[in-house]
This record gives C-alpha cells, sequence and structure tokens, in this order.
C-alpha cells in the first residue's frame, strides 16, 4: 500500500458532467467467465431464450432485428466481426437505487481502511461513514462522493485492489434490499445478453463506474474483464525489487459517460455498436451515436416504471426518454415487458 | 473536414518517450476481419501449424508452453478466458525498416491534402514530403514526424479518417521493398498467432502506432479492431445536423509505448496476459509486466539479424536483449529460427 493523498480536486469539467446525469455507480461477482464468441453462427436462437420477456412488440422488435442482421442474403445482414452490442451497467443491467452499488462499495472500502487513517474521523463525510450514520449520508454530494471514491480506489497497485473488488463481491449484501450484489442483476438482460452472443454478437459494457469493480462482476453477465469500458484512473508502470506493477493514481483519466461513451467506443472498438442499451441522460450520446450508424442498428432504452418490484423513475434520464420517443428507439418497460426482474434468489 | 490547427505542441514528455525508444510506427490491409474465438480447445494444436519455424530449442518453447497452460490438471494450467497474448507490431508482426510504415502513410496523407493547403509549401519539411525529396527525409526528426503525424492524422472525424487508411492500405506499396505494406507481414508470425487461437488463446496487438490504421492492419493478422491496443488521439463527439461523429484532435491522448505499455494493458485487459512478444526497448514494459505475472507466463523476444532476407540490427532494443538474456527469455532469431520471412507474394 502507498501513501495516499487525501484530497484530490477533480476538474471541474468532470464535477459538472457528473452533476448533469446522477451519481456514480458501479459492480458485482467474481465467476467463472464464460468468454463470448463472436462466432458466425447463421440461425436466429429460439425465442424461448427470453423466457422472462413478456410477448409483445418490444420482444418482437429485438427479434426481428436479430433476424435481420443475422439471416445471410438479408439487405440488413451485418458480418459477425461488426456484430457489436454495448450496454450500459447501472440501470440497465442491474440495480441503481436508491443508490449506485459502487458507492457502497466505496463506503466498506473506507470502513476497512479506516484504521489505518485515524484522522480520517476529522472529517465529517468520512466519520459519517466510518460510523455508518446513514442519515448524515443520505444526501452527500457529488463532490464528497468523488473524494470518497479516491481515497477508496486508489494509491493500491491493480492486483491489490483487484483482489479487494474480488473479495467485497463475493461477500457484500446490498444494505437496503438485502440480497447478493450479484443477485442484483436483471434477469431478462441475462438472457438478452445470452441471446446476442448466440447470434454472434460480441458484448460489451461501457459503464460510468470505474473499471475494476464492473470487470470482477462482468463474468457473472457472461463478459469477460477486457469487455468493460468504464472511467478509470490514470495509473503508473513501477519496478520495484519485488517486480513490476501497475498503482492507481488519486487523479480521474476518463469519465466514461455522456458525450465520452462515444469517445470510448471508439478507443476501445473502433466502430459504432449494431446495438446498444441504456437507461439514462448518459447514455444519450451512445445511443444515438449507435442509432446513426449507417446500416441496420438498435437503440433500446430501459424504462424504470415498475415501484412494485424495483423503482420508479425517470429523473436523469429526461433527454433520452424523450429522444427515445422522436426517434422510434425501442422503449422497454419493466413493468410491462418483463415477467420477473432478478434471478431467483441462490 | 475540419478546420486544423497546423502546429501543436506535444508534451515534453511524449518527446522524450519517443526519443528514448526510436521513431513512431505503423499499420495495413482491409480484408475480412476474422474474429478471435478464445474458445476452450483442450486439446493442443500440431505443430504442423507451425510450418514456417524450424525445428528447435525456440520452437520447442513455444509449444511445451501452450501444452502446458491448456492441458487439464496440467500444474500450470490457464482457464481459456485468461489465455491473452499480446504482440508489439512493428518490427515484431511486420516489417519497421527503413522506417515504419506509418511515417511512409503520413507522407501520403501530407501529399494528398497538400493541394488543398498551399502554405505547406513554405515548410521545409513538408515541401520536402510534398516534392519528394527523400534525401531531405532521409533523417527527419522525431518532432517532425509527431508535427507530420498531427497534420496527417487530425481534424477528421473517425470514420473520414478510417476510410482513408482503409483505402491507402488497399492501394499502396512500400517504396523500397516494392511490396503491398499488408505483404510485409512475417509469416512465421501469423502462424503463431492462428495457433494460439486455435488453443484458446485470444490475440491483441499493443502498438506505438496510432490506432487506426493499426485496426485497418488487424484483419491481416486475423485479428479484430476491437483487439488493438494503440496510441490516440484526443476525441471530441460532436452532435451536427447531420447526425452525431467523433471527430479525432490534434492533440495527443496517450502515447502507447515503453512503460505505458502495461498501463493499456491494464486500462484495456485488466489483468496481465500470459504470453507477449516484442522487439524492442518500447516492448520491455509489456514483457517484464507478463514475466512477473504470478503462474506461467512467456515473453518472447524477436531478434533481427537476418540481414540476408531482412535487416540486421539491435539499436533500441539494447535493454530488451539484456534482460531477456538475463531472466531467460525466448529470443527468437529470424535468421535460424524462421524458415521464410514474408508470406508468398500474392
Amino acid at each position: 500500500m502507498f501513501a495516499r493523498s487525501s484530497r484530490t480536486v477533480f476538474s471541474t469539467v468532470l464535477a459538472l458532467a457528473l452533476t448533469a446525469c446522477a451519481a456514480p455507480t458501479t459492480p458485482t461477482q467474481q465467476a467463472t467467465a464464460t468468454a463470448t464468441v463472436p462466432g458466425a453462427s447463421a440461425s436466429v436462437q429460439p425465442i424461448s431464450q427470453l423466457a422472462s420477456w413478456n410477448a409483445g412488440s418490444n420482444r418482437d422488435r429485438i427479434v426481428d432485428f436479430v433476424r435481420r442482421v443475422t439471416t445471410p442474403g438479408s439487405p440488413d445482414f451485418v458480418a459477425p466481426v461488426d456484430r457489436l452490442a454495448v450496454f450500459d451497467n447501472d440501470g440497465t443491467l442491474w440495480a441503481e437505487k436508491p443508490q449506485y452499488p459502487s458507492v457502497f462499495f466505496y463506503f466498506d472500502r473506507i470502513r476497512e481502511l479506516a484504521p489505518a487513517n485515524p484522522t480520517w474521523r476529522d472529517d465529517k463525510v468520512l466519520r459519517a461513514i466510518i460510523d455508518r450514520d446513514d442519515a448524515a449520508l443520505a444526501n452527500i454530494s457529488i463532490p464528497d462522493i468523488l473524494r470518497i471514491a479516491t481515497l477508496a480506489e486508489t494509491g493500491v497497485s491493480q492486483e491489490e485492489f483487484r483482489a479487494y473488488a474480488t473479495r467485497w463481491l463475493a461477500t457484500a449484501k446490498h444494505p437496503v434490499l438485502g440480497r447478493p450484489y450479484t443477485q442484483l442483476v436483471y434477469q431478462p438482460m441475462l438472457e438478452l445478453l445470452d441471446y446476442l452472443r448466440a447470434n454472434g454478437f460480441k458484448t460489451y459494457i461501457s459503464t460510468g463506474a470505474f473499471e475494476e469493480l464492473t470487470r470482477v462482476l462482468a463474468p457473472v453477465y457472461g463478459i469477460a474483464p477486457e469487455q468493460v469500458i468504464a472511467s478509470r484512473w490514470k495509473m503508473r508502470f513501477e519496478t520495484t525489487s519485488e517486480g513490476t506493477r501497475v498503482v492507481r493514481l488519486p487523479e480521474v483519466d476518463f469519465y466514461n459517460n455522456t458525450a465520452n461513451k462515444p469517445v470510448s467506443i471508439e478507443q476501445f472498438l473502433g466502430r459504432r455498436p449494431i446495438l446498444t442499451v441504456g437507461n439514462s441522460d448518459g447514455d444519450l450520446g451512445m445511443m444515438a451515436y449507435t442509432a446513426d450508424r449507417k446500416g441496420p442498428s438498435l437503440a433500446i432504452l430501459i424504462d424504470h416504471d415498475d415501484a412494485a418490484r424495483e423503482y420508479q423513475y425517470t429523473a436523469g434520464a429526461e433527454r433520452v426518454v424523450t429522444q427515445a420517443t422522436q426517434r422510434g428507439w425501442v422503449t422497454v418497460s419493466m413493468r410491462r415487458d418483463w415477467r420477473t426482474v432478478y434471478p431467483p434468489a441462490r
């Protein structure tokens, strides 16, 4: 463990970008990774794979799109190599309310590190985290979340931090929903990911959260760690007497949200996806970038309209809801389109 | 096409990093991409796949390593998801002498853009490029190459630039070696890439060159564009009346060489590769990072010792040659280990 610089000044741009959407976020479980196979399957897999999706026009549009891009000779046929599907994570693949899981992750990490950092008790926010003062934390500000994230996530090597994230995801439970974080993933989305891969798609996550926790979570979705695009810290390569390591520095290198999501798609994938799924204004850029592709494309918006089984909210999604309506994107209703929300409890 | 800012100041760090290794570099051809399949093949493929490799201890060590990591029950068994192999490009997968192909690519691009930029003739270096004054260009400086690269590569959208790179690679010939650039790839390395993929490896390129030309070239190696890690420009997402686009800005965002190669491995892959291949001091960082992995790993150095069929040089590889010897890495002799260098002319 290295000296940790306690207060990092984040750029105004970053703070503004964060304020524009909602709050940070993230991730979960170490399982056996299923590497995705961008194979050349020509025949569309049966709809039975989408068992948790109710029949209806939204499911039909998804299946019809997959049929068109995978049918050789179809004017909309897309070669397997270009069947890239990009999914937002928080609120799209797993629950993001009442707070992003990554924020709870930061809190737990702060509590783990607190004994070695006694001066943290002098800080009001840190003290509230250490003392589990939920009332004081209910309205934690974005700058405070970023400050906490820096303390929680940086100053250690990639491998040290990955080990912590792996351990956390394997053992932590969501303080409000009471489930392990790995069971806060949406069952219908697990099926959609499988369905796409069975049809030769390569599936990616693009998240505003920082990268390691999302990468540790990714195998739950059948996604390999290298198919996660995320926010990231600056890093430094070091050679020591014990070997080499890459250390996480307390400065944001890239904040993967809003207008940066299309940029990181170009950095990582080098072309437009043909399918993208999101749920908030932070995803609007990559959804528009996908929808503007020359050739077939499908943009899907997840609408949190299920107060009974999950949450009902549109805050932070106002612009993307309008765009989805105007441009005829698929707007999935959690309440009407999903037979179940979460996987069966394990 | 957008306004191009003609002179960009590169950071001292970047210039120093470049000076420390050699010169910039890059890429080649649009073919049908073969997406790599990180499958779970359990049995090792026959050595006959390595037809252009002479029998000997180097080939034996490669085959033995692949056998160990793919044999279930072997103490060195590595799950397919972690079978990541990372290859440098220039001088490792294709020829980098007498000049990096990407420099010739910049020159051609400058000549294409020159008619629309008449003031370029007032600049000594640009005039030499436009007039094909090879003598004047023989010792072009690193800062000048970077300046030229900025003019050649930025100020346009990703898609406009990709279209140019695709066209160039399909038509250009190397001015000295006389072959299309796509035939300057090393036949034994094509076989090694295939051999690894047949054994469940996922193959990546990590190059100091900028990303797009390498991505257009990647299918020649059977590598999908998203499996290329490279230097990159800053980019900006824009929404216009004609839709969305990502524009290449005249400022280097990341220079993927030396100590940055392990950093981008963490950014893109999120863990150490188990196999890496390089040929210069610019690759030493990622080779050490791979060799220091807990568990089996193999670092391979390509030694350019073949004056008759390719080139003979160690300049820019002094440190990695020493390390390879001290640490017992595989040092491949192009002269002794390779039956042929280039693929049959097409």
